[in-house]
């Protein structure tokens, strides 16, 4: 078959040095080799074969990612794989699945959380899997609003225990995954009452099976929540909705790093900060942002392959022409493949921004905090829209091909589009970086200078007079002359938001009123960090060296 | 619990009358009746319960499909229903099947494209169901340029034989609903060769599978192609992959009333207008715009009601706010619910232009043909493109929650996203209205004049100069003001795309390098073309008694 051939040939055409690009994207030659290396331990072991996931029904499907998570836990513990390769090998196996909760959510609470003691007693058994744990916040009727969750932690002096109860249908947990059928443990959140009174939103560490024959607990009831979208996708986690009727707990299960309830009921700040928790959340979001990377990746490469050996029309000897060299594919398709980059370098960057704010954190500098907060919520929203969005347009551009689980792309995208609304609904996000925009907006002039990603504000004045220098469509290729439209444009959205909130007499009311107006200030914010970061990544000597060209950087996204 | 009451408190605020709009949406009174009647027969039958479809493997959702399928058909017959009625069964089981193609698409290629006498010899077993049928057009390698399609039927004059045969793996038929495990005949489209000589594509009647034990027949090689995007959506289909091994049928199986070939291999175009296919085109396309309506609607209520029920932040004597309330989701869903009202009326509209043409070809008028073609083109591709991204975005806008296949979203989605590729490619489809509007606008002022959807180019010196006179917000509510600003809009890119294209010595070579500019001057175009018809409906009689109103339908879709 002549297609066949063609992918060596584009290959061939190749202006830039793959290898050296293969090291750029990975991070370092390190962590290359670390993720070849994992890529081809799951590759060519038949125990992790993926292809019959969409056929089964979710039994079937259930049971085999167990028979994987157990295999996979084996291989971790034999090969003696370190925290970094067990991490890569998971991401590989590419199946969500109760594992995913137990070391990324459960443990991690359990550090960030838990006294020295507490991780003393749990962490042990968390490591060898003696229990496994799920993250248990959200519930029916809250997610955004954590201050809202029902669910009770009342303690009762009496016995130096707490009661964890669900007093509402609304107040069930529901979504934690791991929880349905696998875990024996949750980190349970709940409003801590003592003495009758109220002391805001908690965790607790809560058995939820028998560690004897893994079923509920006395007062415990769970449930599976059923299927999520998709044939695999998160079908092979086992989401789960959980009631408690006042199900008691010892107090020393209150994870009390940051606050204490003592044995008297009276409640203590421990003089450890809370910001720390600001830093996970950095953490976490920056994982995200390099997902969604990964992810775009994914769908681009196999839609750029489809738009290369896929041929339609405009005959000329009998061979049509391949679909890669239509414009319309291309103006559709190019700007995913530079997003892909673009998502790439500012992920990168939002490590460095993580390790900034944990040694400041460490030395009781907040300073920076506000700021990194509202740029990585910021990021976490504009590149999963941005991903979600790319996957299914490059889904539509494999044509019906792209429709067939076979393409991979179905699968991808209802696997992928959680991220919009996980830590952190997308809107929601938006919303607080346009909140953090106006504050910084109103204090301008007021001698508190804005700092890192809102730095260009405090050049607001030339920004809302610049005129645009461009005469020719080459110049938008000057980094310079792209980043300052972006800022300008930001700028002047940012500077006429604030202003038509300051004509409402309460701010609260402007600010639902403008909502959405806010909401597109904040994306033009977004879309210049990711330029920014862009712009600087491709003109550092490590990329360079590639001579990559990338197209259209600036339609990218949203 | 407060919630459950809270859709009666919504309802009781309606500000037009539920009842009259009910009539308005069906077409008319009739159309509702059967509608609901339909509904309630399907609703209160356990044996068309649909609740499971998610959980199933594919085996065991594929049996399911067929005990559904041949119950419905069972109901039909025992209640006598009329074909209006067995239709709309149909919807409300709402099952891709099998019958689709059967009935859809098997049936009509034979009554439109099949002799009196092929008619009645192979419609009566289609009518019994004693042979199911499907629809053999599209490859592996070709979809839309079906004038490139491989498969090959050679006339052998001494057998007085057609020799079906597929060359090459790309020649394969790939996608035909039915095929893979159902149909025991099918309608092969595949290039006629008579005397070593080429006659462009016809359809041949050709039995696939033995009647006796259902095997193919030899030569033939038929598969299931597998797994769809989502869980049930379209895997209740057996679409499949079918190859000929030089297969031979008689002379009398091929689609003859058009063009025939005779005894001795010549070809004889018929009396019979070719362009008759272009009626047919416009019906089927008219039932996508109505679809496209319908499932919008589904979503857009689905968001609704959750935007009604669910309550987050904003907690004002401990009762959250309604996210209803909340600009940022009105902003989002408001205009994808005009957007199924605007897509429903387009729909209707539709209708009379079917009935327009129709009545046209008898008289053998073709004048319109082209016009209602473009037209039909544009629309298909406009509001299933909307349709589905807003499909997406309803579920995006009930949070995590939409992500359950319990809101029923995540099936509506992927059953839905096809409609967007077969029937004709959208983006394809937009080039053609490209063609056609750069055409219609190169012959202004050349005496023919521009007519239907595209009469407003007639007036296109006014639209190059008129200015919008808009003064307040409250101005775009005036229809014509709306559509003055549309027309002007498409006008004015339709002209400046002319231009740009003239400017190219090879008008293909111009086309193709401005394929992307003129994909939006279409998507201009057939937006004015919705908004027209839009602002027709809700102006006639029968809309304003239902004292309806609208929120920004000029900012519905793509």
């Amino acid at each position: 078959m002549e297609g066949v051939d063609i992918l060596p040939h584009e290959r061939s055409k190749k202006q830039f040095d793959v290898d050296a690009m293969k090291i750029v994207w990975a991070g370092s030659r390190h962590a290359f080799e670390v993720s070849d290396r994992m890529a081809r331990l799951v590759a060519s072991d038949p125990a992790f074969q993926k292809d019959n996931r969409s056929r089964l029904g979710r039994k079937e499907l259930f049971k085999n990612t167990l028979r994987k998570a157990t295999y996979a836990w084996k291989r971790i513990i034999e090969l003696r794989l370190t925290e970094e390769e067990a991490g890569r090998l998971r991401f590989f196996v590419d199946e969500p699945a109760f594992t995913d909760l137990h070391w990324g959510m459960f443990v991690p609470a359990i550090k960030g959380q838990g006294t020295e003691e507490q991780q003393q007693k749990w962490l042990p058994l968390a490591y060898k899997m003696q229990i496994i744990g799920c993250y248990a916040q959200t519930e029916l009727g809250h997610g955004s609003n954590v201050q809202g969750l029902e669910t009770t932690a009342t303690f009762d002096p009496d016995k130096d225990e707490f009661v964890i109860h669900s007093p509402t249908l609304t107040s069930s947990k529901w979504w934690p995954g791991g929880l349905g059928k696998v875990s024996t443990h949750a980190v349970v959140y709940a409003r801590l009452i003592t003495n009758g009174e109220e002391h805001g939103v908690h965790g607790f560490i809560v058995q939820l099976r028998s560690l004897d024959d893994h079923m509920p607990l006395p007062g415990i009831t769970i449930g599976d929540i059923g299927m999520k979208f998709g044939n695999g996708a998160y079908n092979t986690m086992d989401n789960g909705v959980l009631t408690f009727h006042h199900v008691r707990i010892p107090r020393n299960q209150m994870l009390m790093r940051v606050f204490q309830v003592t044995r008297e009921g009276k409640c203590v700040q421990s003089n450890v900060p809370r910001q720390l928790i600001y830093g996970t959340m950095v953490f976490v979001r920056q994982t995200i942002v390099a997902d969604a990377s990964s992810a775009l990746s994914r769908a681009v490469c196999i839609a750029t392959r489809y738009s290369a050996v896929r041929r339609q029309f405009g005959s000329q000897d009998g061979v049509e022409t391949q679909v890669i060299d239509y414009k319309t594919q291309q103006n559709r398709l190019f700007p995913l493949l530079a997003s892909a980059y673009a998502f790439r370098f500012v992920g990168e960057w939002l490590k460095w921004l993580y390790t900034d704010v944990t040694q400041r954190l460490q030395a009781n500098d907040f300073s920076t905090l506000p700021e990194a907060h509202a740029c990585t919520a910021g990021l976490k929203s504009l590149t999963t829209t941005a991903t979600a969005d790319a996957i299914e347009e490059c889904r539509k551009l494999c044509g019906g091909h792209g429709y067939l689980c076979a393409s991979g792309l179905p699968e991808l995208f209802a696997v992928y589009v959680p991220a919009c609304t996980y830590e952190g609904d997308n809107v929601v996000l938006l919303l607080q970086v346009a909140r953090f925009l106006v504050k910084t907006v109103s204090q301008l002039g007021s001698g508190k200078e804005p700092i890192g990603t809102t730095a260009y504000l405090g050049r607001v004045q030339d920004l809302m007079q610049c005129r645009c220098e461009v005469q020719t469509a080459e110049d938008w290729l000057k980094p310079s002359v792209m980043l300052e439209a972006f800022e300008a444009r930001s700028a002047r959205m940012c500077v006429a938001r604030a202003q038509n909130l300051s004509k409402f007499a309460n701010p609260e009311d402007g600010f639902a009123e403008l909502s959405a107006d806010l909401v597109e200030a904040a994306v033009a914010h977004c879309q210049l960090i990711v330029v920014s970061k862009y712009v600087y990544s491709s003109s550092c000597a490590n990329l360079k060296t590639c001579r990559v060209r990338f197209n259209y950087p600036w339609t990218m996204g949203v």
